[in-house]
């Protein structure tokens, strides 16, 4: 009965195939070498530009940055996400299922919004789209911490379509139109993915939720996997909010900036924590991610000239938030607000990306000649063309526009996407099947035999770990569950 | 009794031993600092070239994808291969042992075979060697694969051993006399390793293999454990592939392709692994093995110019075939051709890599000066010297014919190596005693102590996890279990 | 009882707040971006040092081993910390805590020693003086290794607060006063660190430490834990020792010799990890630590011309040492000296520390012209104003020397930390309640009910996995514990 819910053997080999084909042919069709990643078109590069030596190509400015990313996609948020008892099958698995998809629907989206090229109408790649792709992705990443153990992996592939999609028309008209700055995607990336992500899981609320609730939360082990993933999160996020930043001491200045801003929220997550809890105990939810908010927020920030003392104040501050969210704001949202957000990422990337980015538009409408020098500040701010003669006020508006552009299109994009996904044609699971990889995936889970030979003839098999919180029906655990088990 | 046959207290201890003074003294009489990482050799080189720049220094180009690849190497293939109920040791622990030893070894046979100067008789070496002896380990480890939990440490230094030497003289004939192009060593690496490794398991054939099977298997964490293993080899396949390609484009180009065969190669996996299974769950076998398989195919094609599509198409088929191995080709050998292979090194590693070099011959053939440009094309395929004039269809028939080489190295020298290991000295486990931990390692697994203290005065010890999927006798359960380990 | 002994609910928060506001104030005060991360600035230098492209930015030079060093603190330390069944979190999570608050008052406390500009007042940071922030941690994290399970969270913050100050005086006497060189840290961060630990642990002997004997020890998962992070550092190492070396050949030598003694000293340790049990198994604690043993005696002598198989052989003696020291020392120290030392740091980074100082030592004392070239040993060696006259064996000497005012600085500061430590203000746990997170982490174990409906109506449940090597109070195991547990 619930197992029938989530029958996705036609549904999901489907989407996977017609949506790779799609993309074999739209890749035929559209998609070429950049002029540095070219055979050809380097040599003329070189020549055109009088470079003599290779190490100009700009894979050298980016790739380590690029790599760092990539195992922030896969292994950061994937590992993140295996905090759950029974879904860290599904937490890495999908996320490393909509992650290649994305990345590939991004390179399209984002080229034909970015480097189409209007003569050849080809889109160009080099290493720069493919840290754009995995920014890209990790918007739809973002929202799935919502949805954790809710959805199908079906619906997650709706969500990657759209949510991609949505992510590059808006980052065309916060980068492009408003002409801001979102090196580490504070607005484009963790606010829209954010409110992307609470929007649908607004949707799709569940009011029987509690029928999953002993499964709904970490053992030991799974949050030491969970561990590992907030932990490459953290220490890569410079990378992150630097891999796309200026050559030289635009990339330099962002590392020094979030590996700060980061170091900073870690203390202030530790004390809100441990003064949280009646005995003083420290809670691995907040340590896992209240500690990575600072990243976050320091998204468009970081490349500015925010100095280091600011990078660390913008840290203090975001542990504080971040904890203080999950401690109260995220119970709050679904007790009140019938909004039910797994993984708290309004606490982890909606709040701190939003506050992020009105950051960088204080930290942008202050900028000076006399702080980033008259060449400096043009670099920094891209002021050329139709720019040229934008004040650093106005440009600090369009930031803070940008921000509220950022948030409105999760809003509303993810409400339209929540509704689609209420068809009730995507196979996700029942209210008293979620959490549990055993709906997806095939799960060999440990078991133990015992056998009282001193006390009677009876032999009986029991699953570990059951993790169970609340007493579950006595026959669960008898000859039943063994013969359930054999015969599969 | 079972114990007694893998006692290796004398033999992995002289093995280890007598090889690695061996690479002492060997490397006293050879190896050498090359010109680059020399202190006065670079001042000289700096000065002879007239570099003014340390950044020209040939470390700068290639560190960061050395260091990607180590990680493949210890944490990809290792944790990979932790699937294993109760063999992660052995399978990330002997992996650490062979890699390092394999990696001096290769240093000295790469060396002769590549970069002994003739006139003082030494080898030098640089972070290129590095990235080549990481690779020449590569074989070894692969055949690992078909090996694991059925034999001892001591005869997998010898698998390595040969292994590498084996190794160093195919691809002195497929790159130096072939001059084939191979920078991912689909062919080299993959292609070889895959066949060496199902050559020495076949010739081990254990027709009582099934007295272990309940421990042939994963369990949930383990298979987390894995994953992490499958991810660090997905993400980092680009740095691999590209790692001793040409600086400038041909690097990033590399990485390009492989990128976007891999993606396309998850959606595919993740389709066929759902049709396969009644009821459309997915499997975690599929997922952490064949996602891989694209980055293989495209050892020897990702650095040619391939097309972002045609990354894509190669991907696309790789998903499906490597699932369409792990779902029926592997049992078929099993049964047929008494070919064992644990982690299904067939489809992973010997299919994939034979397709690569395939691949690469006719991308090879196809490859014009229209397409590279006629610098592009000789830098490409270094057509200098007594290659200048080969032709783009002679370099595709080498190609073809270089592929040929490395499973004809790969099956000729596992079935040698095979009957040397059938030699009745290396400690090798009884086949009731295959893929456990027991064997080798100090292991502690969790007890539990259960005291029924309202029933009776019985109070007695199990073990935790047993994971046993046939009912195991009875007696292991009682009290007989408690002593036993508890005089330990 | 043992519980009010961990109450930090007050202490924690408080020493968070009061070190991270003051991190603020004194950031504001002293702190600013060096040349090549200012915007300004950067354009200046490029200016008035000639520099025409971004890639001469130290930043290129130093970014990709920086990230190395980053992943060795978190992952690497933290993960290798994991080691213990029941105190993982305070493993990774605590050297989270203090890694992340060492790094700020690392770079205040070299700044002042290094980075003071005179005229300003100001210290400015640059991508090195973050590498050498994570260095200093370093040392209170090897110290953290002595003291795991035993100590709490704010006695951690105490030892880090002193350790990075200590670090910074002792750093200042032997890279400046002595002007040694010791780019990977063997005399500063590894001696200092493993005595300063040791001499800790010293003065907080617990003479009834074994009452927690039953959780200091691993179990089957969390040595695999563990295992990701020595691989971790073990990957890294050429990195750590090569991250702050000279551009060029000295990085790339560095990383050399680093690579091929951590291969060499992985051999020797599962060579004598096998002979020293009487069947041959393997300990999984020898292969974490003592693999790693060759990469702290580099790290010294890894920049110079030790040339390879020089390294070779200081790999394969430290691999013997260090696995010696496991099997024999760390017994004796607890037994004849009262000192406990947790995860045998005397043995990974102690001795091996010292004796990389003086390998160092003797390297730098046979170093000549005939080997650097003239320009080169005054590069490497740094001889220049003041130290232009030295000879290399006068360097030799003080090479010598440094290792030596490293162990007293370790062992004086040590024992003064330690007092400060006994004062019983801060929260440690009770000999009882030792090893375990319980003590300052909410915890979640798995349980598992049993019901014997054939048997009886009695229902009960326990806990999973108990891990218990004594028998415990048999109460612990009926009723009572339900109820325990379920007013939870």
């Amino acid at each position: 009965m619930a197992d029938m819910n989530t029958y996705i053997r036609v549904s999901l080999p489907a989407v996977c195939f017609v949506w790779q084909i799609a993309m074999v042919v739209l890749f035929g069709v559209f998609i070429r070498y950049d002029e540095e990643s070219d055979e050809k078109g380097w040599n003329e590069f070189k020549k055109s530009h009088n470079i003599t030596s290779n190490i100009e190509n700009d894979f050298y400015f980016r790739y380590p940055s690029f790599q760092d990313v990539h195992v922030m996609i896969f292994v950061g948020f994937g590992f993140l996400m295996t905090f759950l008892k029974r879904y860290s099958f599904g937490g890495v698995g999908f996320n490393f299922l909509i992650a290649a998809f994305g990345l590939q629907w991004a390179l399209l989206m984002q080229g034909w919004f970015h480097a189409l090229d209007p003569v050849t109408g080809k889109i160009t790649i080099g290493i720069e789209s493919l840290i754009n792709a995995d920014f890209c992705c990790a918007g739809s990443l973002i929202a799935y911490g919502a949805l954790l153990g809710k959805v199908s992996p079906v619906q997650l592939m709706v969500v990657t379509l759209f949510g991609v999609t949505l992510f590059a028309v808006e980052e065309y008209i916060i980068l492009d139109l408003f002409h801001c700055r979102d090196a580490g995607g504070a607005m484009v990336i963790h606010t829209f993915g954010g409110y992307y992500g609470l929007a649908i899981s607004w949707v799709l609320y569940r009011p029987n939720l509690n029928l999953s609730k002993r499964l709904n939360g970490s053992v030991y082990h799974s949050d030491l996997f969970a561990m590992i993933g907030a932990l490459f999160l953290w220490m890569f996020w410079p990378s992150f909010n630097s891999a796309i930043t200026n050559h030289g001491a635009g990339q330099h200045r962002t590392v020094i900036n979030t590996y700060l801003a980061l170091a900073s929220c870690v203390l202030t997550t530790f004390a809100i924590s441990s003064m949280s809890q009646k005995k003083g105990k420290l809670d691995m939810v907040h340590i896992q991610n209240a500690s990575l908010a600072a990243g976050v927020a320091m998204g468009t920030a970081a490349e500015l000239m925010i100095t280091p003392y600011g990078s660390i104040i913008v840290g203090f501050c975001c542990g504080i938030i971040s904890t203080f969210g999950y401690l109260y704001v995220t119970p709050f949202l679904e007790k009140k607000l019938k909004l039910q957000d797994t993984c708290g990422i309004h606490n982890l990337h909606a709040v701190p990306g939003m506050l992020g980015g009105f950051v960088g538009a204080i930290v942008a409408a202050t900028a000076t000649e006399e702080i980033y020098g008259k060449e400096g500040l043009i670099e920094t701010f891209d002021l050329t063309g139709k720019f040229e003669n934008r004040t650093m006020s106005t440009q600090g508006g369009y930031q803070a526009a940008g921000t509220c552009v950022a948030i409105a299109f999760g809003l509303v994009g993810g409400v339209c996407v929540g509704f689609i996904l209420r068809f009730p044609i995507w196979g996700d699971p029942a209210d008293d099947f979620c959490f549990d990889d055993e709906a997806y995936w095939e799960v060999r889970l440990p078991y133990i035999l015992v056998h009282f030979g001193s006390l009677s003839d009876f032999i009986f098999w029991f699953q570990l770990p059951e993790d169970e919180e609340t007493i579950p029906p006595v026959l669960e655990y008898n000859n039943h569950m063994v013969n359930k088990h054999h015969d599969t």
